[in-house]
């Protein structure tokens, strides 16, 4: 039995156009991304707010991934609300509107039950939430951590003090500049490590992750893909199977970590398959095993 | 003893400006650091042509790798001249003037000596070029080409009458996708091949590279780098460390490719860490096998 897996970020109804197409208020989120892709892998908790307008019916994908929603409110007011497009390279969303409606006033409370979850991830909310989070619950064995330009830029001290208690943060490139405030990666890289972090993991899109931990570096592309539909999640859905497979894993080493890699990887690339969860609320271990697999295949070359 | 490598190119003088320095009228052109890479592995001769400013010492970068040179031809003119500056980014040149000169006219005349060469690189020309540079040699193992999208606006028709006689086809990203007329870089890169090649290499500057060739896909990441001073060559270093590496092995097999790209990777990346040449021409082959198994360590994972 793998150990379980804590999850707080949000749920929202995303209204997603692409130009292979659009999908009008799909359940989506930082909280919901991870938490099926991490299910395949291990229990997951998730600590999230929902507004009235969630109904038992959008709990049915939560249901059917076994993921533990004592943790997930239903408050008076309507779901967080995003719509957003992306153009023909699909690197980058434009966002074209945001309700935060009921994620407004969040405040994350954390069950009892969940308080010795072993592995935690705090999705991207607000530094501050995401230090509450930490106050609540026993010393995890691993804590990882997402954020955004946003919270770099508006609240960088909260954030920075956040961090300090974060074992792995999971953030774009861009953002690792940001945070590093230095162009060259590998320098950004090291002073965000300086920040508290042991390992950084650096999410770079259709080129892949990059990994420095320690003096170690290790790289992966992403997962050639001829049909990408819907980039929404991906990076979550990769946080997701990167703790899943941690999780599964038990144990804390750098081997286990660029395994978790390829999975994070694998999951993100089923993701973007197709719209919103559809790909990924639809998969089997044996199909996660294959990919992991031809990612293999993919990168592997021969010593000297 | 490797078998020959034959390279067309340009030899050229760059004024090259970066965030981290500059330099006026240094050695460069795609001939030039094609041939210094590819010499550290294997025997390489060179055609292109330069004007009557280019003076013996600097045929001295040339005679330092023992590279054939009988095939560089001195004419009245003066030498092929690029000046450009790169941003912060490092990734893109913007060319600030281009003064072709003898380059304008270059025919290239393959010395008999040449003709039997085994491995073929064309540089970035005109594609008319590239074709009479096949039609007076003798077929070669294996024939690689670069091109740009200059030509693949310009002149299509020549060009794609040129690739069908290439074998591995090495361009950029962008180029990629200008040349299969398709925005998802697996889709075109499969419309490519689609025109002749066996083999495509997609060169994506810091994200590393893709190679297609048949149902197989290999992907590298670029070596991750504090210091990236002056990205110029760093295409024409990959093409040599690659078409080295496969002239030294001997085989023409995947497994070879995958090394080749490695080895191309290894090249490039020596090449930007300081201005022009002075990285490249001043390396060993204990530090590129080292920096190949620096790429090992950067990329394994284990299996499932």
């Amino acid at each position: 039995m793998s150990a379980s897996i804590l999850v707080v970020g949000s749920v929202a109804f995303d209204s997603v156009k692409t130009p292979f197409g659009e999908a009008h208020e799909i359940l989506g989120g930082s909280a919901t991304y991870f938490s099926v892709a991490a299910s395949y892998f291990a229990p997951v908790r998730v600590v999230a707010v929902v507004g009235k307008d969630f109904s038992d019916e959008h709990l049915g994908v939560f249901r059917k991934h076994k993921i533990d929603i004592e943790g997930l409110t239903r408050v008076a007011g309507n779901t967080f609300r995003w719509k957003g497009e992306y153009g023909y390279d699909l690197n980058e969303a434009r966002t074209l509107d945001t309700k935060l409606n009921v994620f407004e006033t969040f405040n994350p409370v954390i069950p009892e039950s969940y308080r010795s979850s072993e592995y935690v991830f705090l999705g991207n909310i607000d530094p501050e939430l995401q230090l509450r989070v930490l106050q609540q619950i026993k010393r995890p064995r691993v804590v990882a951590c997402d954020t955004m330009n946003f919270w770099i830029k508006g609240t960088l001290d909260a954030l920075k003090r956040t961090i300090q208690h974060v074992d792995i943060l999971i953030i774009n490139d861009s953002e690792v500049r940001m945070l590093g405030d230095e162009a060259n990666l590998v320098r950004a890289a090291r002073k965000v490590l300086g920040l508290g972090p042991k390992t950084l993991i650096v999410k770079r899109g259709e080129y892949g992750v990059l990994m420095f931990h320690g003096n170690s570096i290790f790289g992966a592309p992403a997962f050639p893909l001829e049909d990408v539909y819907d980039p929404t999640g991906a990076g979550d859905s990769f946080a997701g199977g990167f703790m899943g497979a941690l999780a599964h894993a038990g144990e804390i080493n750098e081997r286990v970590f660029r395994r978790g890699i390829i999975f994070g990887s694998v999951m993100a690339s089923f993701n973007v398959e197709k719209f919103s969860l559809e790909r990924l609320t639809d998969l089997n271990r044996a199909e996660i095993d294959e990919r992991f697999r031809q990612f293999k295949a993919l990168t592997h070359f021969e010593e000297l």
